[in-house]
């Protein structure tokens, strides 16, 4: 394993912190809590690897911004918006388990736990409309902007995981993998982190498109290694329910890449797995479809997909930090790539 | 019964037409449709009485705006959450028909109708973003902010009718439901309309309170009125099963009542009824408690109530609209509260 640059770890968790510090001031504790605010809270109090809202701001300070209030709400809202989406997905994907513990709807049942993602869902706009008091309403504005079509792209990519689910559709090749992760995780995790950042630091003077593919570049490698930890991971470093992914027959680039290599009889064994309903699925049945990923190597495959992905991240970053000096944060940038594709959980 | 005012037709008609146009250029045909769009699009399109739109549209001119695009968009704005809303809704309450047909979730199964109603929610945004593009971008973010507000009042009475019931609390008197109907209904179907059409007519010069007053009244008058119709009314025109809310549970007015008044044991069946999963509540011991109501006079007792209501928001009306010259705009809002206890759907 690569050694992992240890700038990356001391940046998230310093701008983790200013961030979850930031994050409690949108979560007061108020009426009712029992059935909403406590259920609200609790994602964001779990923890997390702060990844999205810490590239914000490392964006803004690489391209000259300095730490304001305004880039470290736009973090903060980030930070939020992803909390909620993880409420939701969970219902959607039904997921027993993030970070370490039930999910809330496992906790609550789906109808509060639905009701609690909404809540955080329109709370994460706070930080961005509060912003409007203390800096140009035009640019509050254009993040608002931002952050409409960042959950408009992030509900175009989960309908299509959903959607593929939902009608059990197997004919599927790299690229229809690639439009979905763009859309449902990148726009989120990735794109949208840089480009407030970016905008933030220089509204208008900024290369948009480039961080638009560095972003997708970054974030596909960013979760083909997610889909690759879910099955091969450490399940306390991952905090989520070890090969999950297998029980909820979610299309991975591992599952196209072995139905794709797959023998007709053992083709027609795992679409036959993927349309039964998840709480039928035998677990044996999920242990022979990761045996037939390993023995067509998907697994591997799917690697050499995230370091490409990584690399391309690479030579977009070139380009768009081209005219950045050197700072920690660029540093933390870079070092992130690597991060991405080595880390544990 | 008495005779519903004809402007009060003639406006949801003509304002309704209006915002029906405005909210299907926000709904493009655009991919994925098959698995988000034609979801997103299916509430909208099934009708609905436009009473939230027209409201807001009728106060503003009634202020004096004129029939502006920020109008129009702020009307259509308040559409789409309303429809937003009603997809999660349906889901938490577990109800099997809207407007006459299955719901969404029922027709797509629940993960397919979580992500179209927040794709919807956060389409709603759009007509008030692209309004900062041609007016002052203050008075968006004002509107922004209202709205923000409204979605988490909304989600707060959400999670007290969802709690009482997860809980089975039985123990709640009239205040507790007026407050929760404050929060769950009135705010988005009356007080951010009406608090809307008077920032948008007279930004910084109306009485706000006086605004959240009268929408409070209007909008109780209308939800106990809804309970009253989900128990008596005409299916056909109602569009929801009848006493669904009896199936579901629902902490009504005449529930309240009824429970108040029940003898020990009848108390004790209730109380038994209410602990069973909806599945397993027999449709007979629905019609008893529908019939232990009218042995304890509850629906009489909620018509009662609305009246009550309707008379206080006809004093509000007189008290805010004092300044306002006559108009069919001012004479709609004052025949809707007629309107609102009167109708049959």
């Amino acid at each position: 394993m690569v050694a992992l640059p240890s700038v990356v770890a001391d940046v998230l968790h310093d701008y983790g912190g200013l961030v979850r510090h930031a994050v409690r001031d949108y979560l007061p504790p108020a009426e009712p809590r029992r059935y909403l605010y406590d259920l609200v809270a609790d994602y964001p109090a779990r923890g997390g690897k702060m990844m999205r809202p810490s590239l914000c701001i490392a964006v803004g300070r690489a391209l000259g911004a300095p730490l304001s209030r305004l880039l470290v709400s736009a973090a903060a809202s980030i930070e939020l918006m992803h909390n909620a989406m993880l409420v939701h997905d969970d219902i959607e994907d039904e997921s027993d388990r993030r970070r370490g513990r039930p999910t809330l709807h496992s906790l609550w049942g789906i109808a509060m736990a639905i009701n609690a993602g909404d809540a955080l869902a329109v709370m994460s706009l706070r930080p961005l409309l509060q912003a409007a008091r203390y800096t140009d309403p035009r640019l509050a504005l254009r993040i608002l902007e931002e952050t409409e079509r960042m959950a408009r792209e992030s509900a175009e990519g989960q309908a299509l995981e959903l959607g593929w689910r939902a009608d059990n559709v197997t004919g599927l090749d790299e690229r229809d993998y690639l439009e979905m992760v763009l859309k449902k995780t990148c726009w989120l995790a990735t794109i949208h982190p840089v480009r407030l950042g970016a905008l933030i630091a220089a509204p208008g003077r900024v290369d948009r498109e480039g961080f638009i593919r560095f972003g997708f570049f970054l974030g596909a490698a960013f979760q083909i290694t997610d889909d690759v930890l879910n099955l091969d991971g450490d399940e306390a470093a991952y905090g989520k329910e070890t090969a999950g992914d297998l029980r909820e027959g979610k299309r991975t680039l591992m599952l196209i890449h072995a139905l794709h290599h797959a023998e007709p009889g053992d083709r027609e064994r795992v679409t036959a797995y993927l349309r039964l309903p998840i709480e039928a699925r035998d677990p044996g049945d999920a242990a022979w479809l990761r045996a037939l990923m390993d023995r067509h190597g998907s697994i591997d495959y799917a690697r050499d997909v995230a370091r490409a992905m990584a690399w391309a991240a690479t030579r977009e970053f070139a380009h768009v930090f081209a005219g950045a000096p050197g700072s920690r944060d660029r540093d933390f940038l870079e070092g992130l790539i690597t991060w991405v594709i080595e880390r544990a959980g």
